[in-house]
């Protein structure tokens, strides 16, 4: 790596981490740079605002949730339900590993942001939202299959992903109020069974 | 009211209007008392710090949320499984009111402050947790009637209640993110359907 390269990353991976275990408005820039070991000049020659740096943190945080996650659950070589349960169970495993290293529950590093920002920066809102929208494409086709394979009624296959998504992320925001991942383990089995009808969706 | 009543409740209308808005780390106690139209030394009289106001806000919520939700939703002259459906309908009405006053989707006032400050504030969070508790008490008691009456199987009341209101807290999620209240008309009424049986939890 050259130093550049080096810096910028430096101050990339200060900002994930600082910026996951508490927020984005109580950590400012002075203390990414100290904890990056970056002068604040250099910090401007790579990012012209906070917002922009949690711009590409976001970008860095989805490519890992992808590698590490959404490649392994949403795989084509698994049955098209038992990608949600694995989905569930990496979910689960991830958290239950940041609670045994840091003692907390850190939760969703995109619905953090998102309830956190989502009435205050109109850019992170969006970003947030395109990286859900990648989120529930993976389920949308998963329960397509399931529904063309006949293993599930047909369902409104569009509102059932926006539907498990919302699950998922809210057994991340009650676990993390909790402080206790086992509150995943115990309710996100659940996923697999929540159904919108296109009857239901229709209503007004 | 005598003025020094009213001086406090200038300041927790403000901060719960300021916090709820955008978020508690954003909000400084100056701005909470210029809203409120009261000095920094009168703010120190009522609350010794912007974390006990907030515990303050929370309590002040919740009251509103008793009167103005639960306690409509979960009256026992509706049949137990209706109470869901009358949650879900109420929290969709009262998102989407704040959209058409203030443009933007608030979400959840204790999911909102869960996700920000359970990593930061342990008071904070256990007064999260403990409101969760309450709202998760309604669903709780609902199920087990239904359950009693023959509507439902045996499941697991208690994972049950806690699947379904972590549901409620992500589509709330879901839909700030998007900044679209219809995204909890639309997603909202699979909330009954979720359902945790006995033999599910027991796995580990």
């Amino acid at each position: 790596m050259n130093p550049q390269t080096d810096t910028q990353q430096r101050i990339l991976d200060s900002a994930r981490e600082l910026i996951y275990s508490r927020s984005y408005t109580d950590v400012g820039v002075a203390e990414i740079c100290e904890h990056a070991g970056v002068k604040k000049g250099s910090f401007y020659h790579f990012f012209p605002s906070k917002q922009k740096l949690t711009l590409a943190v976001l970008d860095s945080y989805f490519l890992d949730f992808k590698n590490d996650l959404l490649d392994q659950a949403f795989s084509s070589r698994l049955e098209p339900l038992r990608r949600l349960d694995k989905m569930a169970e990496l979910v689960y495993r991830f958290q239950k590993n940041i609670v045994a290293d840091t003692g907390q529950m850190y939760g969703c590093p995109f619905g953090n942001l998102g309830v956190e920002l989502s009435t205050q920066d109109e850019p992170i809102r969006q970003k947030i939202s395109a990286i859900f929208s990648k989120m529930k494409s993976s389920i949308q086709q998963a329960l397509q299959e399931a529904v063309v394979q006949g293993d599930i009624d047909a369902i409104d296959v569009d509102a059932t992903a926006d539907a498990m998504l919302a699950y998922l992320e809210g057994a991340m925001l009650m676990a993390k109020t909790r402080n206790d991942p086992e509150v995943l383990r115990q309710i996100l089995p659940a996923i697999r069974e929540i159904r919108l009808y296109p009857a239901q969706t229709r209503k007004s």
